[in-house]
C-alpha cells in the first residue's frame, strides 16, 4: 500500500492513523506541496482535484482521505484495531457521525486551523473576525458532542471507530491554539480529546512528523 | 419507514429518491421550517443540528441525508434498484465519488442553488460576484466529471449508483438557471444528466412537489 499525501496534511495524516491502528506496512510517497506537487503529474493521474492524499493497493487508486479509511477499515476488517462495526445499525449510527464530523465539525476546525496554527506558521495575519465566528460555531458543535458524549462514549457508539479518528488531526492543532478553551469547557468532550489523542496509532504520527 | 423532511429541502429530495429507487413505503412528516420546526422539538431530539432530513426506520433513528441513504442501500439491498456495490473494491471507487459529490461539488452547487434558485423566489438579490466565483469553481468540477465520464457510464462506475443520486436535487435546480449553460458545454456530462433526470424514482420526488 502507498500514500501519497505530506506530513503536515491534515486529511494524509488522518489515513496515516487509520494504517497504524489496523497495524499495516504503507510506504508513504511524500508529495511536495511547496512546489506544487499536488496539481501536477504524476499525482493529478491519481487525484484529478489535485488535493493530498492518494492511495494505492494493489492496482486499486483512491482518493478522498474519509473513502480511503473506510476502504481500509472494510478490507482489513480482521487486522488491528476494528474502526466499524459490522452490525448493519450501529454502522448507520458510526456513518451518520461521520458525515457529523465531515459537514458540521471539519468546516469550522479546518478554518480555525488555518487562522490559528498555519498562518502564523506561514508569517501570515489572523483574521480575527473569522476567527470569532467559526469559534462560536464551534462552541455550537461541541455543545451537542458533550450531551452526545454523555450518552455514549465515543461519538459513533461504545467504541473508538473511524469517527474518532477522522477528528484527530484538526483536535491536534487545535489544541495548540486559544481555542483549546473550548474544548477545556466541555467536559466529556475533555476527556474524549485526551483518550483519543493518547491512542498508539496517533503518537506514530505525530512521530512521523517529529522525525522528519 | 418515516422521513422528517421538507419537500423543497435538497437533502430531504435526496432520501426520497433514495426510497423511489429501492421501492419502499415511507411515511413524510412535513416539517414547517418557516416557523422554525427544523430547530425545535419534537425534531431537534432526531437531529440536534437542527437540519431536516431526519430519518426513522423502526427504532434506528439516523440523520445527515447520505449516511440515512447508504443505511437504506445497505439494508434493502434486495428491494428495488441496486444503488452500491457488494464488491469491496467497487464499492471503495463509489465512496471515493461520495466524498466528491459531498466535499468537491455540493458547496459550490449549493451556494450556487441559493443565489440563482433561492434567493429569487423568496424576493432576495442574487450577489453576481458569489455567483461568478461558484460557476467558476463548477466549472472545474465539471471538467473533472467530464474526464470521468468519458470513460465510466456513471461516476462511481458502470453502474448507477448512490453517487449519481446524491446530484440529483442540486442539478434539477441548477438546469433552471443560467449556469444550465456549464453542463451543456459538457457534453458528456449533459448526457449524463439527462440520463438521471429522467429516472422514474426522481420523477415520483419532483410529483410530490407539484401534488403539494
Amino acid at each position: 500500500m502507498k500514500v501519497h499525501g505530506a506530513l503536515l496534511s491534515t486529511a494524509s495524516q488522518r489515513v496515516f492513523a487509520c494504517l497504524y491502528e489496523k497495524e499495516l506496512d504503507f510506504e508513504f510517497v511524500p508529495i511536495d506541496m511547496r512546489t506544487g506537487g499536488h496539481k501536477k503529474e504524476p499525482f493529478i493521474s491519481l487525484n484529478p482535484f489535485g488535493q493530498v492524499p492518494a492511495f494505492e493497493d494493489g492496482d486499486l487508486k483512491l482518493f478522498e482521505s474519509r473513502a480511503i479509511n473506510l476502504y481500509i477499515a472494510h478490507a482489513y476488517a480482521e487486522k488491528g484495531n476494528q474502526l466499524i462495526y459490522s452490525d448493519g445499525k450501529k454502522m448507520a449510527i458510526v456513518s451518520t457521525w461521520m458525515e457529523v464530523e465531515a459537514h458540521q465539525f471539519d468546516p469550522v476546525a479546518s478554518s480555525l486551523c488555518w487562522e490559528l496554527a498555519i498562518k502564523p506558521m506561514l508569517g501570515m495575519t489572523t483574521d480575527a473576525t473569522v476567527v470569532d465566528e467559526k469559534a462560536a460555531k464551534l462552541g455550537q458543535v461541541l455543545d451537542v458532542y458533550e450531551a452526545r458524549l454523555a450518552q455514549s462514549k465515543y461519538l459513533g457508539g461504545d467504541d473508538f471507530t473511524l469517527v474518532d479518528l477522522h477528528h484527530l488531526p484538526n483536535i491536534q492543532l487545535l489544541m495548540g491554539t486559544q481555542v483549546k478553551k473550548l474544548f477545556d469547557s466541555h467536559p466529556h468532550v475533555n476527556a474524549w480529546c485526551a483518550d483519543i489523542l493518547a491512542r498508539p496509532a496517533w503518537l506514530k504520527v505525530l512521530a512521523m512528523q517529529a522525525n522528519n
